[in-house]
């Protein structure tokens, strides 16, 4: 072919191609502040001989049932800890940012306003670099807001340590303290890693180390189980920061799942009603003010407007125009955040003393701003006739006195001089359209605009969509000043429409910015406006760059199978991309051959092979992956000569010894010291090979084994040679052949490849640098 | 193998394999209530080199962009059609019934109660006539709910006319007759295919009659852009029926839809936005009172409680008694309609007169039951102090008159003389816990549920949905009015209760039913209780039997492709299933072997290969579609000999050519006469063949080729030999050969097999009848 003969007769493109051989097997990725290796998940069930007699033996129905309800009350679990989790982060977060402002504001009524300004400051500086040090030092990978690693990990990779104990702890501790000391971050990122977290260690039946060896969950040891508890516990955490269990449900569906299904809707659907009861009845219980500060403050369920809502044809134009907004502004913040987080990324690579300078500098910044900004204002006096006390002395409240006389209130500072919370549901509430003067909110705008930018990329746990709502409430809320009486919408409902258009401009969900805003405000007949505006400000967004959830996957470097296929696939076959040298096994074969392959590749499928004489001619047996020879290895059950094994597989092994290990942890070919002696000896293959490997020809075209590839959620991707004569394999795609990188570097010229090809080495250039 | 070995030593079940085999590509369904011809879908793309060509030569952006504007333009009018059609059942409905029900309480008013019910019962008799005539005589295919067919077809069942201009007008002008003539049918699942229909016939360019040669349309005639469509139209009939934009959506990927992605997902909710907009608009211009009677009693949406509703713990026993009692009661109403249906499926068969018979004999008792019982209450005194006029003699409201004096109602009559919609709102209505008398409710109940289940299977458009709501709502109530004074909960929220347990309980949907409660009723804080009552009764239910929808789906004989696998199938390889002989063809073959096999099969594809000369050994080219190859014998772009094609294919064919026409219509080989001498000539295939079919290897166990099968939604899956020495195919795996009854057929002494095939033929048998 055409395109073929242009690669070969390009000499430095094939040394390319080599050199990306090489890589393949381990690529590097950027997992919370980390670079680390990462590997693919298996979720094909590998039918081998073992497999089957051991699903055999166990084939009644109560075992059946017993898996069945074992998964049902893995979910429960999930849901309770994540309903326990998501309260005690708020539990926390409100009671240590509360002391914090009734501590200033008691100064502050003191006129002592330099002191107030030195012990704001001083905590949230103690609270940011606890954060920061507990991050950086412990568990890097718990940095950011996690949904990126989570997504990669729904998709079928596996980074260390993403789920592991430690990551947990750090996590939930320095998400409370960088949301308490008052950085433009949020918490419902950090909580749905939590909750994956927490889904992931109890599918591997707890932490790495302390490990119960329970029989039960060896049902659940394998990557597909797990990737579906850790769907749910998503979810979970997303129910469990809103309070939207039906929201959780559909922004895992939505954003983060690559695959799905009707059993796994229900299963996630249960844990977020086990998360809901939970949060209710840990909820009624600090009604009895037993729980310090927590109280009004606490998870955010706003109920904008108690009254029905009411809109007419009339709204419909300043409706279209927030969304066009949103769309706009939300692009344009994912491209800030994209330059920002790969300028922080060169500061973070210098050593940890640069990382905790930039946590200082932000959080020093931050509360200049915070406690410096609301000065700019005038004091007003107080609305007459409102049921609420005005100014409001205590910590929550839409009439911050601050620095302003008796009877006075100051605007800016019931925006800036509160928890990301209590601002949101200021914006929110009804009934308050002259509270707020316009140059107030659009000074506020522009800050939290980009404080949430310069603040996400820090090394502590961090989430995007808190800030992400309060800066669309607060332009919502701007527009509608700026169109007065040309609307007859309230103004928090502007700021609830100004939220949908703000999130779905940068995360471009729709569905379910519709339903966790709903459950949010708990208004149904805000549905069709948020609708409407979620839809525009997606569409206008989508045409300048992507959501922002794939931007930060991008620019982490994990390779994401997406299951669009682009043009230029349909061009090749899978010929075309597949790499030789393939390593391939006998289905008996040497010891020592095996050890050489292993320690020498990094490969971790191998096809096998049987040759004459055990057949006619050569002939593919199956694929036997890397772990399962690594557990042969060390087995030591060898063969004294190359005959086939008259040994008994099911008395020396059982399926236990197959199953996963816990998320992120691999054996290594180095641990496995074999005398010389063994190494001369054979083991036979047959039984430990997955006889059904998915194969395709060769000359199928590339787009529709991707298509396979992404459907059937593959590891390894067999290809067979069109014509007899060869061997009985060509090679073996797995995810890396189709990543347009790879499959550029190898067709340049295909149509718009030159351009494309450009583009990724801009965007992955970095990445290599700090490597 | 031993499973082989058993089958080849019984040779009737040889016999049987054969018979399968040659029924296997047309297979019969009950569509509606015709019995016809169902064929499979074709999802998969045809990589031939002509679409190829066509795709090279317009691969510009222009190109793209209207492919993708186009769509969201379709699913555009998709809505717009769907809202207003929505509202013209409703409008139609609620003024043919009202004019119905003013002038029999007119009537009633004047003491005339044998006119009264003779009027009642004839113009019920009249409209039920009506409306089974049309369909009987017209249209049998619009009979039902159409839910099935709609879950067939998105599952990759066609049937011919599910989607036709014939069927959407009958099925509307028959559901709203249907309907009016209080009936205990629905309108949802008619309104459900209603919508699907005009998604169906735009994508196909209109009607079949009268289609447009429009250019653009071009791009969706094909399978998988169709099915995307219908799957959107789908969703807006129930967010039309229900005003429940994402219950709409939910709906469809929980219930109805096998294969799912994000982009679908903001297609169908875009739809169902716009459905909501359409419908908004229309009922504020309803509200000026140009509507007739349609008002208050259109477009349910219930309000239940517009306070705000508390719950304690002590209210969790009788909602979980509520649950349970549901899922009972559910999987009893799937096992009675089972029963009922086949009694009627025997007696439909009879002919038309039997048929008409039947429908007359259900409606003369329904009349009887609405009439008749209501006389059974004795009157109750109106409470005081309540905003409603009692007794309401109008046609809707919670106090009836009927046969009562002044000052008096009949509760059993404000059940029963209504229309279901406002018998559910007065069910629903908060504060009315005194309004109904035990008994009636009980009386009212029972009924309810065998009403609903004798109605369902007559020659008319007829919906489950709202009989199974209105059900509900009458147990919870029930339910409700026995806890008494040990629950604080409201009598109208335990309808609702009611209702979501046993709408899961029967249909099985826990998320979809939550939120369309959740839209009805527009009261978030339900949602928790609901979703506790929904898990609860599916979990129940699920012990006893499958959801309605697969239980209907199943008595019509489609032959859906479940993505579950059961576990015999990982006992059985490929190659155990695989039934020969295989027609294929040569690269250029003869045109007389083509249309003598066209003729004598009925296979859909056919493997190409090419033999020596034209290469060193059999080898697989490709698969070969027959309607392409109909359109190429069409054409008659013969060769004189069997040397390569020397003809330019894009001089001679455009895609266009080659796109798939309107649903449900093929073309015949019959239709095609060729003469002697063309009979002898040969046509070079290489142009039109698909060269990347998916293929498995012959010893890919069933389970994981079924995986794929599923997946991939293949209509062709070519099996491919392990060795080399044969021919370069083994065999064609279509639906057919995944289905349980075609496996178990084929090897009954598996485990468990035996059993599981004696309960298949069971329920097949009695299709077998009537065919």
């Amino acid at each position: 072919m055409a395109i073929n003969a242009a690669v070969d007769e390009t000499d430095p493109l094939l040394a390319k191609r080599n050199r990306t051989i090489s890589k393949s097997t381990s690529q590097l990725a950027l997992v919370g502040s980390r670079v680390c290796a990462i590997e693919s998940l298996d979720f094909e069930i590998a039918e081998n001989e073992l497999l089957n007699q051991d699903l055999r033996a166990r084939s009644d129905r109560v075992e059946f049932f017993g898996y069945l309800i074992l998964k049902w009350v893995l979910c429960f679990i999930i849901g309770v800890l994540s309903g326990c989790v998501g309260f005690f982060f708020n539990l926390a977060i409100e009671n240590i940012a509360g002391v914090k402002f009734v501590v200033t504001s008691n100064m502050m009524l003191a006129n002592r306003y330099l002191w107030a300004f030195g012990v704001f400051a001083a905590s949230n500086l103690v609270l940011t670099m606890f954060a920061a040090i507990i991050t950086a030092f412990i568990a890097p990978e718990a940095a950011g807001s996690g949904i990126p690693e989570v997504k990669a990990y729904l998709n079928g990779i596996d980074a260390p340590e993403i789920f592991s104990f430690r990551t947990l702890v750090i996590k939930i501790a320095g998400c409370i303290t960088a949301v308490s000391s008052s950085l433009h971050v949020g918490k419902a990122g950090p909580m749905l890693h939590t909750t994956a977290c927490i889904a992931s260690l109890l599918g591997q039946g707890g932490s790495c180390k302390y490990r119960p060896a329970c029989r039960w969950l060896r049902c659940v040891k394998n990557d597909r189980d797990r990737r579906d508890l850790v769907t749910c516990g998503a979810g979970a955490g997303i129910a469990a920061a809103f309070r939207a269990p039906i929201g959780g449900v559909l922004f895992v569906l939505e954003s983060l799942s690559s695959w799905w299904r009707s059993t796994l809707l229900w299963r996630a659907f249960f844990t977020t009603a086990v998360v809901l009861v939970v949060l209710r009845t840990l909820i009624d219980f600090c009604k009895s003010g037993k729980c310090g500060l927590f109280g009004k403050g606490g998870l955010i369920m706003f109920e904008v407007t108690a009254e029905s809502v009411s809109y007419h044809l009339v709204d419909l134009p300043p409706v279209i125009f927030l969304g066009v907004i949103g769309g706009i502004l939300g692009s344009l913040y994912n491209f800030l955040l994209d330059k920002v987080l790969r300028f922080y990324i060169h500061i973070n690579e210098k050593g940890r003393a640069y990382k905790l300078l930039l946590a200082a500098c932000v959080s020093i910044f931050t509360s200049c701003c915070l406690f410096g900004l609301p000065w700019l204002a005038s004091c007003r006096p107080c609305p007459g006739g409102i049921s609420e006390a005005c100014p409001t002395i205590g910590r929550s409240g839409n009439f911050k006195k601050f620095q302003c006389s008796i009877d006075h209130y100051n605007d800016l500072a019931s925006l800036f001089f509160n928890t990301i919370d209590d601002t949101i549901r200021n914006l929110y509430s009804a009934g308050t359209d002259r509270a707020f003067s316009k140059y107030s909110i659009l000074l506020f705008f522009v800050t939290s605009y980009f404080l949430g930018i310069v603040s996400y990329g820090l090394v502590a746990p961090s989430g995007l969509f808190m800030p992400v709502i309060l800066t669309g409430a607060t332009y919502g809320r701007l527009i509608g000043m700026l169109m007065g009486s040309n609307s007859t919408l309230d103004h928090g409902l502007f700021a609830v429409l100004g939220s949908a258009s703000f999130l779905s401009g940068s995360m471009r969900m729709t569905v379910s910015v519709s339903v966790i805003l709903l459950e949010l405000t708990n208004n149904l007949l805000l549905l069709p406006l948020v609708m409407v505006v979620a839809l525009i400000s997606k569409t206008v967004a989508d045409c300048f760059n992507t959501n922002i959830y794939d931007m930060l996957v991008k620019l982490k470097g994990f390779p994401l199978l997406q299951r669009h296929v682009d043009s230029y696939m349909g061009q090749l076959t899978v010929g075309d991309v597949v790499t030789a040298p393939l390593q391939m096994f006998n289905g008996v074969e040497k010891v020592g051959n095996i050890v050489h392959i292993l320690k020498t590749t990094g490969h971790n499928g191998f096809p096998v092979i049987d040759k004459p004489p055990f057949s006619e001619s050569p002939v593919l047996y199956g694929l036997v992956l890397r772990m399962h020879l690594l557990v042969l290895l060390k087995k030591r059950c060898f063969l004294s000569s190359q005959l086939p094994s008259q040994i008994n597989t099911s008395e020396q092994f059982s399926a236990d010894d197959f199953v996963k290990g816990s998320s992120g942890r691999r054996d290594s070919i180095d641990d496995i010291l074999l005398t010389a002696e063994e190494m001369e000896m054979f083991v036979d293959l047959h039984p430990f090979t997955n006889t059904s490997p998915y194969t395709v020809v060769e000359t199928m075209s590339l787009a529709k084994a991707h298509l396979l590839f992404h459907q059937i959620s593959l590891r390894h991707l067999l290809v067979i040679p069109m014509l007899n004569s060869r061997m009985p394999v060509v090679g073996i795609l797995t995810r890396h052949d189709f990543m347009p990188e790879h499959v550029l570097q190898l067709h340049p010229f295909l149509v718009g490849g030159m351009r494309k090809l450009l583009q990724f080495k801009k965007s992955t250039e970095f990445l290599r640098d700090i490597c």
